[in-house]
């Protein structure tokens, strides 16, 4: 029997899930906030769990949550061919990013199951925790664990990143309380675990849409780096702190900001992208002169030698802003990623299953980074990408077709079928 | 008998009330953070009540919980002389700021009782409520409604100016939660009210000390002005969303912030200042562009015409980013008020005071502005200023010496004695 991919099901499952959410919805669209270990993200992990089980998928669950739901292969001995992504959702997101990849990946083994297909190897979804830095202020803390790539130790002592320092809680009392209980060091996963590794996934550009091709094959994904840095000043009162006495934390805050923007426009690279995403104010009273500010940048480039160009150019802005502001400013490395490449096999084997049923594919490069790549350090992987309206993600009118949904499904199913039968 | 000021009471009194604090103490001095009607700004007014009570003074309470505590004269028809100022307290503020005034005021009028002055004008205390902007955003409520400044029927309608939209409560939820009911238009006081008004503060600024001259007599108070800039630009995925498609609004605000400190120093004034003292991110995620940015600019001059041609070059930089930028940039006025002048008499009668104790004293203007701004709508008043240490409040360094506070307080209840005798 062929494939055949139950879009109607699909699509009522993704409203489902984007309901089990912290916040109103808006008018411009579903907004979707689910953050890591939050009552909507036990619920939807609750939820996805009793989904796998009505199918007969066998389920496990590691010491910080992610969830492995496999269909058994005739031969369970081989390493599994696996696919999956995450639900987790930053505050105001749109409910395709992450949940394309689950639900789509859960949707793609029952329709290989209804085909009749026995698999040789095991076909594993899994859904990963925290792929979004939200609540820990680092990204993918799951698949950075199953991978080797972070510290158990360290990931234990990870502390709330928007919670005051008196208050936050540790990632080890947070998972505890979720009930996932043992050592980090249980999760990393050895070494051929798995034969390959596939994720689905919305674009989070414009390209696909912009030249209208329904699928795109992700032939690396872009090195990633986060730091935080804190600007601190003198505090004053707003009327009484004279303008030649002050040091102004937010007035060099600003000056930093617009250092990185203007850097990363400066090396003319279109994959050279610099966010300063969160901007906190101590003390934060309008009557108050700043004294302390905490910015967080996440940037991202194909190439990370450009990406550290960029960054050296803003160390010599903060050189000149520490004499001239006499303030200090303290630069913290959250993390910096190398770039993963895909699998020559998986590629080829998407582009077969493309060619096969005429579907127009690109190759493409990935410049959000995912999941996938961390499970590249221990499988070879590739991803799959699908148009998302107007380039949009990670906001409320985030949006992509259910046809295109269903036919990024269904090239996920074939290319799995395929390699499960190596 | 002579006034004699129990200066050892006054700073267990105010160390008792630095107590009454929701946050912990941090190294660099007494933290405090009272913020109007949270329970520990109810539990400071109770306090003060007792102690009032214990002196037999008479107590009465408005509709926005403004606390008057009357001593009544000989001539209780008369119209009282009054001292007071504020408890509630910014986030990790100081000790100093609005309380010297209000228990400094309490305890001369117990020297006087203790002296045994009989006052022809009854002598009131006032504690007014949500001198500090923190939780509606705007400063002097309880001064501002008295004096007929603030309507009552908007004033109900504040918001909690750093909650979300939908779960901010109202002025009229939370005094009536506070046990503050009544009408809001109940609070105005009739014209004539009081024969006299005098404020004791700390200066909040180097002036006092640097010349090392005890005593402040503030001929006039700075003109404040408060904004707040709603910016929206295109938020997105901060790996996706590529630099030249960005309308950042956290870079523009970074320019608006750059632009008010650039178009405040070029005044060349000392007189000018503007503090943004907030900067609030939508969604606030490392991941995600910034879709929108809330700022309070905080902006004063002793000429409220110089303070307009700021806001005048500020707009025209804001109209240039608008274009530049393509984001929008809405302004919201929430309060600019006039400048406020000292009673010849009263500052005559204070400098009489501090010359017959051979007190040095500095006539001199306030930058930062009190409840007496507002006062000097319905009533002939003056400010005393006493020296803080470099000049530093809102901050847990604030410092005032305890001589320097027992001076300030006398000097006041030599003054209240004298106008209460007229």
């Amino acid at each position: 029997m062929p494939i055949q991919i139950d879009s109607t099901r699909l699509q009522q499952e993704l409203q489902t899930l984007a309901t089990i959410t912290s916040i109103e919805q808006p008018a411009e669209g579903t907004a979707v906030t689910r953050i890591v270990f939050s009552p909507d993200d036990l619920r939807a992990r609750a939820w996805l769990k009793a989904l796998a089980t009505a199918e007969g998928f066998l389920i496990r669950e590691d010491a910080v949550g992610n969830t492995f739901i496999r269909w058994p292969g005739t031969d369970p001995t081989l390493p599994a061919v696996a696919t999956g992504s995450h639900t987790d959702a930053i505050p105001h997101a749109g409910m395709y990013d992450g949940t394309v990849g689950v639900l789509g990946g859960l949707e793609a083994l029952r329709a290989l199951k209804r085909s009749g297909l026995q698999p040789r190897r095991s076909i594993e979804l899994v859904m990963f925790t925290s792929e979004e830095p939200t609540r820990f202020g680092i990204g993918c803390i799951g698949s950075r664990l199953l991978s080797g790539t972070l510290d158990p130790t360290r990931a234990d002592t990870l502390r709330e990143a928007n919670e005051p320092a008196d208050t936050a809680q540790t990632l080890a009392a947070i998972r505890e309380a979720a009930c996932f209980q043992g050592t980090l060091a249980s999760t990393v996963l050895p070494p051929n675990h798995y034969h390959a590794w596939i994720e689905l996934h919305i674009e989070q550009g414009p390209l696909l849409e912009r030249e209208q091709i329904p699928i795109g094959i992700v032939t690396s994904i872009a090195a990633p780096a986060s730091y935080r840095f804190t600007i601190t000043g003198l505090g004053g009162h707003a009327g009484a702190l004279l303008m030649p006495d002050r040091r102004d934390a937010l007035c060099a805050a600003a000056e930093l900001i617009l250092s990185i923007e203007r850097h990363t426009l400066a090396t003319g690279a279109i994959d050279t992208v610099a966010t300063v995403g969160t901007c906190d104010v101590h003390p934060g009273a309008v009557n108050s002169v700043p004294s302390r500010v905490t910015l967080q940048l996440d940037i991202r480039d194909t190439d990370p030698t450009r990406r550290e160009s960029v960054m050296q150019a803003v160390r010599r802005d903060i050189e000149d802003l520490r004499q001239r502001r006499k303030i200090t400013i303290t630069e913290e490395l959250i993390n910096a990623d190398a770039p993963a490449q895909s699998s020559p096999h998986i590629i080829e084997t998407l582009e077969q299953v493309c060619t096969e049923e005429s579907i127009p594919y690109k190759k493409m490069v990935s410049r959000a980074y995912h999941d996938s790549l961390f499970m590249a350090r221990i499988a070879p992987i590739a991803m799959l990408f699908i148009p998302c309206r107007n380039g949009v993600s990670h906001r409320p009118d985030e949006y992509a077709a259910p046809a295109d949904i269903a036919r990024g499904t269904h090239v996920l199913a074939a290319a799995l079928a395929k390699l499960a039968s190596e």
